[in-house]
Order: structure tokens, then sequence, then C-alpha cells
């Protein structure tokens, strides 16, 4: 069973671990958000790719569930010294990621080379596909003016007012090599439990994307990030406001009409399937919370046996 | 006093750690090697100038003689897994210093602004400079071809026969802003205790160096980085012997000539006086072992007295 997924970060990193344990991991690809890529200290940053890399090699920091595992802050420790700014807490082994990337970046290979490259020599079987080569940049618009994610996420720890979500670049974006393949000849494509805004929303900016996942003959099926009316982690609650989407199953439902034709739902948010069958999304309550791998690879058979059962749509 | 000096590395920084503390140290000029710089892992790193520094800051690792006390390389066994070379050991906490360098340099920032930024936040009070902000490398020509100087010494061990030195560039760069001043200006100029072909070559070999130094109204002054028939530490030795200069101190006022005036050399060398004579330079015996703090100070205050005596030559 090939399977095609879109990620972000923490949330999908738990449910692809789950799905690299409960298939062959080869067979599994992945289409990475790097809406939320930023430049820090001169080095060029993929926190989503990184997450997702470190998740299915093992290195993760579970706790954190961002950066690598037994890490040490040195190098930020003597940065902040040199008065540069430390709001994105690099550490020094995940430093090691920066500095090939932007390196590989600079002389001219492209973000799906190196990430590529670097899943190599981690030993991740599963294929991790930046959503595009080229820049597509998150950027959040408040009242006092455009903040990029980072800013708003991890600087400002999201204080700020957002009044807009713009993607910029991705209109002109094109999709990394084997992202349109990878869905096309999908048997099944999954939507991550990610931030429907700014995780899997600049994905489906690029168009031929969102146009790949209109036709896709495989089942589509997600994982609802919204748990109880608020996300399990991050900003995805003061986001999908900011765009007008309730912040429940409904708002994700809403967010991939018309392609979604399956939502896993928290137990608690059954409630919500009449509603969702009217979007077209088959609604199928289960336990969405991945508190341990056990639980990850429990969801990753849910989503797994949802597909299978390609029951009609309401 | 104002002191100007040219330095390179390890040897330099011990006798200008003693300068420091037996001056005013805001009266120091360096000027600095940048012949060895390298670029690494993308990252610009300036080995001498940071030698120079971490020495001046009180942050060298003194027992390696360059790089960072206690220090780690995490990120170095991250590159590794990577397959990037490490032969080339950056810290944790040196890292820092080469993100913060190769970012303002990508900015276009000189090195020297950047090399004063570095030094005030680290509270070092003398001037360094760079001898020039233009590039200089330094590449040693072997049978199998050329090397550059990192490569021949860090990574290679100094194996490699040496058929000749080239200062790449030197012809081209003009002195960084200040430093021809600081010779013109200074009450006395000093020749640290480096590596005549690779460390202080470099710096001569840009011409209004050169030109500035054979000026200079002030005694010059140096102290022989060799002892006894060999270097103290590095490979000045091969390096010499392949540019035909004897490895004695008579070597090193042959390099210097014709305008170092007092050749600061080990006692055990006293004899070379007369042909130092010959070559228009004063033999002062002294200890010019530099193994503590105490001792640093001490070669340092030797350095002073015999610019003070200013006797006449021969």
């Amino acid at each position: 069973m090939r399977v095609a997924a879109l990620a972000g970060g923490t949330g999908a990193a738990k449910l692809l671990r789950g799905l690299a344990a409960a298939l062959d991991a080869s067979a599994l690809t992945v289409v990475v958000n790097t809406g939320d890529d930023a430049e820090v200290w001169g080095l060029r940053v993929s926190p989503d790719l990184d997450s997702v890399m470190y998740a299915l090699a093992g290195v993760l920091d579970t706790g954190r569930g961002w950066g690598r595992a037994d890490e040490t802050f040195r190098c930020l420790s003597a940065m902040a010294v040199y008065g540069a700014p430390t709001w994105f807490t690099l550490g020094d082994r995940d430093l090691a990621t920066h500095l090939v990337r932007t390196r590989a970046l600079r002389d001219g290979q492209s973000l799906s080379a190196i990430t590529a490259q670097l899943c190599r020599t981690l030993g991740v079987a599963a294929r991790l596909l930046p959503m595009s080569d080229d820049a597509v940049r998150t950027t959040i618009r408040t009242p006092e003016g455009r903040l990029g994610f980072q800013e708003y996420f991890v600087r400002d720890k999201c204080q700020a007012e957002v009044v807009g979500i713009d993607y910029d670049g991705a209109d002109r974006a094109r999709p990394a090599p084997g992202v349109v393949e990878a869905i096309r000849e999908a048997d099944l494509v999954v939507v991550c439990p990610s931030n429907p805004v700014t995780s899997v929303g600049p994905i489906i900016a690029v168009r031929a994307i969102a146009d790949a996942l209109a036709a896709a003959r495989a089942p589509v099926v997600g994982v609802s990030p919204i748990v109880g009316g608020a996300a399990v982690s991050g900003p995805a609650g003061a986001l999908m406001r900011a765009r007008g989407l309730p912040v429940s199953p409904v708002g994700i439902a809403h967010a991939y009409a018309p392609w979604l034709q399956t939502l896993l739902v928290a137990r608690d948010d059954a409630a919500c399937a009449p509603e969702l069958a009217a979007l077209g999304v088959r609604a199928v309550p289960t336990d969405v919370m991945m508190p341990d791998a056990e639980r990850e690879r429990a969801l990753a058979r849910a989503v797994l046996d949802a597909a299978r059962a390609r029951l009609p749509l309401q």
C-alpha cells in the first residue's frame, strides 16, 4: 500500500512514526510544509522537515516535539554573548542539519535533493519531500504589521492579534519533484493532524498540489488536530478563527473540502458527524491523542482501517 | 606607549596576552594574519584572528593553543554522521564566532568591522585588525599539487613535501583600515614569535604593509619562534627550509630584513648574534619560552625593555 501524507511538524511527526511502523516505511511518501522555513543566524532552518526527519530517524526530542534528543545549547549561549537573537533555539547537534542544508542550497542544490541526502545519512526509510523547492513563506498579518510565522509563533508566542495569513510565493511555487506523482499514484492519501492554516495550508496553497488532491483516485483520510474545541498543540485555534473557520473538526473539514473524504475525530467530538457529512466528509470517531509510541501506532492503524473500509460517503 | 604588533596564532597569542597585561591594552594594535582563513562547513573561519581574540578575551583553550576553553564538539559529531569533513574541529561555542562572522560578511560588512564588533562583545581592550579585508590565501605547493594552508597543516599534518608557498591575492590586497596608520604612529612595532613564512609572511606580502614597516620611525623588535634549530610550535621549520631560510634566528632575521632592528632569541641561540649583526639585527638573548602567564608577561617586559634601550645597532 503506497501512502502519501501531507505533514506539518509535531503532530504529524507522531502519526508518521506510527505509520512508518505499521507499513513498509519505504512505501510512505511525506509531503512536508516549508512555509515555516526561516533564516536563523544566516542558516536555513526547515522546522517541519526536521521534526518529521528526526522523528522517523528516531532522534527527535519527543518531550519538546522538535529538535534533537540529547541536545545541548552551547553555541546558542555563545551567540547570546555576541548579541545575536536567541529566541529560535538551535541546539548544537541540530546545527549540523542547518549547516549542511545551508551550504548545499548555496552550492545550488535543491531543498529536495539535500533533504533526501540528510534522510539517507540518518537512515530514514520513508521518502520526505518538501512541498516545493521554491520559497513559500507563511506570513501573519497583524494590526501592527506582517510577521514571519516563526516571529509570530516562537518569538512572540502567538500574542499578536491575527487579521490574516498569507502564503508569500505560493502562487509562483511549483511542487517539488515527486509530490504530484506521489499523490496521484498513492493507494491512500493521509492528511496528518497538523495546523490546517499554517501547516497544511501552505502545502495546498501550491495550486498543482491542490489540483492533484482533487484528482486523487485514492481515499483521502485526515486526522483532526482539533480536539474538544482546541488544538492539541500549537496555535491552530487562533489562526482558524482568523480564517473564519470553526475551531472544531468542522473547521478542518471546511479547510480540506472538497477532496477530504474521511476525518478521524476524537470520540468526544462524534456529535459533529452530521455537520461533516453535510460537507461530504465521513467522521470516524476514534482515539486521536498520541501520548506514546503505542498510541501513535494505534492511530496509524485506525487511519489505515478507515481507508480500507472505503465506506460509501453518506 | 603605542604598540603595533604583527601576529599569527598560537605563539603570538601568548606574547600578546603578556603585552596586554604589561601595557595599557587599549594602546595595543594587533595586525593579524588572515592568509590561513578558510571556509569550513560553509562558514568563514579566521584561525589567527580567533586565537588572538580568544587569548585577549581570556577564553582561549590554553592547552590546545586554539579554540575556546570549556569547549564541546557535539555539532562536529553530528556533522560526521552527515559525512561532512571533520578534520577542522570547530567547537560548539567557537561556532558562534564563525556564524556571526559569516553572516556579517554575507551582509556586506568588512572583516575589520566584524572583528571589531566581536572583540567589543568579548571585552577585548586591544585593537585587533585583520591585515586586509581583501582575500589573501596562503597556498602550499607540493609535488602533487597546491594545498590550502589548513589542508596542509591541519588535515595532512604537514606530511606533504613543500616546494613553494604562495600568497594568493596578496598582490591586489590593500591593508585593512588602520593598519598602515598603526605602524606609522607606533612607538614600538613588535613582530610576534610566529611562523615567518605562513603567519607573518602573508602580512608582509601586502606591499603597503611592508612599505610601512620599512618606513616605521619606531623600533621594530621581534621574538624568534625558532629555538634550538626548531619551531616552538607548528610547521615553521619545513616551510622555512622550503623558502631557503636557515631554521634558526638567522632565518628569521633574513625574512624580516631590512626593517627588523632587534630580535629576542633563546639564550642557547646567543651564538647567532654575529650573523644577525651582519644582517643589521641586534640579537637579545633572553628566555623566549612561554609555558605560563608569568613567563608571557616576563617576555613582554623583555620586548619593551629591548625597545626602550634603543641601543645603536652593531
